[in-house]
């Protein structure tokens, strides 16, 4: 149980009413029994706080708390950034720990920082250093040589190979891969996809070969405060490290290719595919399932919608959508025109140039 | 071997001809062999039997078997459909158990249901309580306090994390992860990426910040006879359980992001998407790749074509193409259209309004 | 260390200069250090040679080594085909073995060849016939009866299946599955999803019906020098094998449906989905996030564009690009055509048909 009072202070938020009054969790506010801190962000909560039964909320400034029938709350500016603080303050872990689990095989020559946590059958290299406070989850492997900094949170089952530096508080979501060998292949003679690439035809041949494998001899570096998503995979370079720089979050199922350079603070969602020897700059944010294609070069603050295709370099500051990916407001015009594009046509071949000002075809 | 007289009463087939004969297995027409029962549920089938060596075969209703040279014949009205009870008495599965391995970790503190198998090197955590007839591979974790119901068949790799409540009869193929954190940050003050979505354009300006996470407090909650594929996550919700509804399947590489409702027998193909907080009806059909944008709604029996991109909510019923997701006649409509637009444009430049009726492009 | 005349044996690379250097990895032309070889395939990296600190370098054909401040140089036609050669021969390897680790659990009646190497906690099931010099890494899971040839790499957590035969030189990254079970399931009478298919339309009408699981007794077979990336699966196919051809290479986090049949040489790149049912030529290669129907038959020598989604049969030798996939030089008309679109039917329904030669709106 937490008391409100405490609450208030730990997350700078100003308490009214009762601060005595201790919660057990936070609840959505029509989900919310007496003994739960109900979220209401905004006033569209209203309603839904009276259906439930808290007697706290975490509510927006200005708030009639009283008239909402709470015996006390929680007042802050922008509810959804004061949730982060709660959030964290109210997470009782994933419960790895304490000590080195018996079933566990740490390498004689690895060394592990002071309080760090290893859950079962996790497998911790020769060489590797492994930085205080670190929950290292059952099944979590570690390759030899690879440095880890402090506090890092490593799921159960998650790969990290050999040659890999990663900095402080580091987590990891459960089966994440990082440092898998890039995909790089080479046929004796130009292939057909450098010929299609040359081209963009057909006509391009070239006769039957076999793939030869380029070894990923790089490896990679995270920095601090980096986030990687369930069965997410940062592969290793080719002849260099690829980076992703601190603060840079990357949701579930994505994959990041060899070579790539990644900025600060940058966020990936669910199912982004970035190709091998991708630039991407500080603060970028990438929707659900956009894809990057390789070489491509990404300047800082871009924000690509969801399932944005990025073939081509992308200035600083652009907020881009579609496939090929242009300026989001030319994307929604696109997609306007297309809606109509069928009557359009229609009518153009019979000479009625007259367009409707209202698509009705959905 | 099986007896075709059994498979017959088991399957609810109508037996023809040498109830007697044994089967080993089921085959391709073609490649069915003596000992094989061969699978053909329409006449297109009929010459693929004639070059296999079966002597008896799955049939259409109206089949005549002995002009295909079959001693005996199982008649079904959907072949198909006569195909899962089919397979599943032939599944010989996948030989995990019996009980519980010595290299196992069960924590004294889990409760395990009789005739549970588990395999080598699984990790069950403190308070799990584990149905009878449970199946658990090699190297599966499941986290304190998670309860999981009878005859579950738990891949290697699987991992279950804490907190997570899971029906009967539960399948989760390879390395499939249930119960990761969500994917939700939050800047101090407004982001770019809150600006542009209000906006849709690059004008909106926001001061470099870093982004602070939202712990996920809540569970993930599965009801019975749902199967999650190879490598697919649901992730746990955020102040409240995310929701699988019972008898919906779910395919490989498929990310449900947190706070999601999903409803009953719905089928999720390969690689789809679904962001944080969508609602999804009762036997909603989503065909591979498809992305769901967060906050959607998408109604009872949907149907949505491979790749199609949900940005807005759908009303129940609908069936649906494209990014953005109009109706697939719609859809349609545009792509046709779209195969003869670079020369309808060219034309009408041209001063001539005559459209080709036929497009010879692609 | 490794002496450049060495080197210039193996790789087939001519020498100039200093045979006597010895050189410990390679490097970036900027990054190299004197003990580095730098990689500059082409004049573009001369400026960068000069920012580095290289006293030998891998160069192409005709390049004035001395001109570029080098002791020695190695020469070679195809800078990027040396070094597949070139990079196998500076790569440690993952760092498994040597041996059996005690923490394995090798089933008696498995038959492991000579040198093999197998990681902690790896699970070779009964019957199991695993080739000469194989090395497996840790938590790495094959099932009972699987056959796999000499020389194959199986990293950590890679989970293969029961009922698999793969040929020589093998190698899945961290995570990678083979032989989950395939997505199929039925319903007891004709499904919404059927009849949309016959349709494309809202219309049709279903009754609500659960779905039934057709089991999958199909096994999977894989040739020789297959490569399988990071969290990839290939499912198992229904009741005949799903096949991937040898010298196929396979990228992240690619799905590959039951009953899929794939030939040799193939290229699929990150976040490829593959349907069921899938026949697939020799020498295709499939850009990232590549969607593939089911039951689409594709040609040799196909090239596919990332993002292309492929809805039907594709004959051999076609460069394709787009949803739907079309002829690549079709898509790209189309989209210059659309960027033009909204402009273009604004004219248009003023009445004037002039359309501007540029497209200034992206």
């Amino acid at each position: 149980m937490h008391r409100l009072d405490e609450i208030a202070a730990a997350i700078g938020a100003r308490l009214e009413g009762r601060g005595d009054l201790s919660i057990r969790r936070a609840a959505e506010p029509a989900d919310a029994g007496p003994e739960d801190l109900a979220l209401a962000a905004d006033p569209r909560y209203a309603a839904e706080l009276a259906r439930g039964r808290a007697r706290a909320a975490l509510l927006w400034e200005g708030a009639d708390w009283q008239a909402l029938g709470l015996e006390a709350a929680l007042l802050v500016r922008r509810p959804r950034y004061a949730l982060a603080a709660l959030s964290r303050r109210l997470d009782q872990g994933p419960g790895i720990g304490p000590g080195i689990h018996p079933a566990a095989i740490v390498d004689p020559a690895a060394t592990v920082g002071e309080d760090a946590a290893i859950g079962p059958f996790a497998v911790i290299g020769a060489g590797v250093v492994l930085g205080p406070g670190a929950r290292i989850g059952p099944h979590v492997t570690v390759g030899a040589g690879t440095r880890i900094g402090s506090d890092v949170l490593l799921h159960a089952g998650v790969r990290i190979a050999a040659g890999v530096v990663i900095g402080d508080r580091f987590i990891a979501q459960p089966n994440a891969v990082v440092g898998g060998d890039g995909f790089s292949f080479v046929t004796p003679e130009r292939s057909r996809v450098e010929a299609a690439r040359a081209t963009l035809a057909d006509g391009a041949e070239a006769a039957p070969q076999a793939w030869a494998r380029i070894h990923s001899l790089g490896g990679v570096r995270i920095g601090d405060d980096v986030e990687l998503g369930a069965l997410s995979a940062i592969d290793r370079g080719t002849n260099r490290d690829t980076v992703v720089g601190r603060g840079t979050n990357i949701d579930n199922l994505v994959q990041i290719g060899h070579n790539c350079i990644i900025g600060r603070d940058c966020m990936f969602c669910g199912n982004v595919g970035i190709s091998g020897s991708v630039s991407i700059g500080d603060r970028v944010v990438l929707g659900g399932k956009v894809g990057v294609g390789d070489h491509v070069f990404i300047g800082d603050d871009v924000v690509a919608g969801g399932g944005t295709r990025i073939r081509t370099n992308v200035p600083k500051g652009r907020v881009i959508l579609g496939d090929p990916a242009v300026k989001m407001e030319t994307q929604l015009a696109i997609n306007k025109a297309l809606r109509r594009l069928p009557r359009f046509m229609e009518r153009v071949a019979h000479g009625n140039k007259a367009v409707p000002k209202e698509d009705d075809s959905e």
